[in-house]
């Protein structure tokens, strides 16, 4: 598998109040035309992530407005996998391509969060679960990342309330460099250990946002990349699903589904996790991003303490973690993500990352899950 | 393209209150399985279509469920544009497998809808269409329908109220021929023009209903299709968007993104109109029918009257249209129903559709229609 990336345009992350879900999905799509220096009617085929359209804006049907906002007729789909959206619409670009329909594809993530309350929101994320099992008996997603949190912590001592608090200081660190981040002040363990606690052990510092915004990239097959003089490829494009519920799941110290996904990636893509230059993964919680770097074989299971006990998770250490800031920083408007962390890798593949840049990078994979595991999607960046 | 159909399942379509939403899905996966004499293990990817399941169940996440109900951590997602949330799912089946990812896919439509209020229903349709322009002023879809058959009927006077209530009570003569369709019972001109007015002029008989249901279907290569001896395959699948809101369109007169889908799933599959046996359509209200029939070239623009002057549309007539009931009296699971079309398609190829069998079936083709026409997409289906 070889796809190439011509361009790439994100909104702001945050409580962007002044603009609906059409207009942030509007200006995502004008910035990627824009850096892909094309125009919207070379567009073969559109794919947009979104989740809570439905029930945050009273508005489906995404994908006939990805294709109208740019008064397009082309074939346009909608893609929903919970948190998972964008990096299912990435792969469904991907694969339209593949497949000789799409020469050209725009792929979008979206998400309008800020206009309802957080309980409204709270309940619709709740969707991503298993209803009957979990949603209807109480459990949130906050609570159910908690019994991970609790789980794991308890089979694996190692990673103590401080260890776990460095993802969130990493990622504001991060976050605190990335013009579009949410949240741009950095912050310590205290911060995260005394700030109010929201399911325990996982505290407000632990969560990652409410956001509002928009993410876009333009696809091409290798031949039209080639001629176009792109920097960025996707060679490997791995997915893996499980139980909706954490009932059914075969593991409460991991996602199974992680690991598959990961695998399967990096088979496509022919690659070694030592090949591996830098992550984006998925951080909803601080917990989820142990879960996360343990699924794509950064470190073994229960090992994942270590990487954060040397810092090795920073842009400049060993194993560079969600240099976008992640979730937790960067902000989550939820379908957005997973286009979000592949904006991220061709940033830092182009070299573009200025104070967060990977030095060197050449190789970067995006990890995006839905619900507490139920989908996760891995795909391998390569630069050249 | 060619693209084989192993198998094909189906529940009833009606008020099933006695299984969810994940429930009717499972039935229809297990009941593919079996048509398909495959192991659900043999399934690489699959795809499903639902539209409601957030508004109406709290469930999203529907394409991780579908491979939970079989125990498979296989690369799952849900499609979702609106009415046509399923065959866009059936397009997205056949391009996994055109780009070599997949060689047999599930794709599936399931939609659970009498748990709640009509109320709840109306609202939750009204995502469809243009929530800005179209659902905060008031506009529900039938009125949207009703706007279209004012304006169609105003500028061709003959399409009379009686030759409109005629594809209402075709679809009954169908469906009353049809094992699993929500009404079995025939109707006549006046049933339809003396039902309650909905939105004038359509009544409530012009009006497709409120339905649970699901249908999956079984796709895989041609060459795996040939080997296990598939005796249908798909040629074409044309998909086109227009705008959200009949505000934006350039025509209420015609479904213009149902012309342009058409021609490119006729031109991928090289067939011209006159190749057509039979045509499953979407009709959600008896007007849809009528611009569909015109969209597939079935009838030129302002003539659709003549087909059902003549009852050229029964089963048995010069151009059958919706041999399964349609969505009128077969009933409207919403992301079912671009599946259940396909699976229509499959039956009259196969020989199998009884006493609403089209004689010698080759080539039919179905249509399936988001919203008030912002997305449309049609397949064409050939018996070998």
């Amino acid at each position: 598998m070889k796809v190439g990336v011509l361009g790439i345009g994100i909104t702001k992350f945050g409580e962007i109040w002044d603009k609906g879900l059409r207009e942030l999905l509007l200006d995502a799509q004008l910035l990627a035309l824009k850096d892909a220096k094309i125009e919207a009617k070379q567009i073969d085929a559109l794919y947009t992530g979104n989740m809570c359209g439905d029930s945050l804006s009273g508005q489906l049907h995404v994908g006939a407005m990805a294709a109208e906002n740019l008064n397009l007729d082309k074939a346009s789909i909608r893609v929903e996998g919970a948190c998972a959206s964008g990096s299912l619409a990435l792969r469904e670009g991907v694969l339209a391509i593949e497949s000789g329909q799409a020469d050209i594809v725009m792929v979008n993530g979206v998400e309008k969060m800020t206009d309802v309350s957080t309980e409204q929101v709270t309940t619709a994320l709740m969707g991503a679960g298993d209803e009957e099992l979990e949603g209807f008996n109480g459990l949130t997603f906050p609570g159910l990342y908690a019994l991970l949190a609790k789980a794991y912590m308890t089979k694996y001592s190692k990673l103590t309330r401080d260890l776990l608090a460095e993802v969130s200081v990493k990622n504001h660190f991060h976050g605190a460099r990335n013009s579009y981040a949410q949240f741009k002040s950095e912050i310590t363990i205290d911060t995260v250990k005394n700030a109010t606690m929201v399911a325990d052990p996982l505290t407000l510092f632990d969560c990652s946002p409410i956001t509002d915004g928009a993410a876009s990239i333009i696809l091409a097959s290798e031949k039209t990349a080639k001629a176009m003089k792109s920097q960025v490829y996707i060679t490997g494009s791995g997915l893996a699903n499980d139980s909706l519920s954490l009932a059914r799941r075969s593991s409460l110290t991991s996602i199974p589904a992680g690991a598959v996904a990961a695998q399967r990636a990096y088979s496509q893509a022919k690659i070694k996790v030592d090949d591996i230059n830098f992550a984006e993964v998925h951080d909803c919680f601080s917990i989820a991003e142990i879960l996360a770097v343990e699924a794509l074989g950064l470190a073994k299971p229960g090992e994942a303490y270590k990487l954060y006990e040397n810092k090795d998770t920073y842009f400049d250490g060993a194993h560079p973690v969600n240099t976008s800031g992640g979730l937790k920083a960067c902000g989550h408007p939820i379908g957005a993500t997973g286009v979000k962390q592949a904006i991220e890798a061709v940033e830092q593949l182009r070299g573009h990352a200025k104070n967060r840049q990977v030095k060197d990078a050449k190789i970067g994979v995006t990890h995006n899950v839905g619900g507490s595991g139920a989908t996760v999607c891995v795909h391998v960046f390569k630069g050249e």
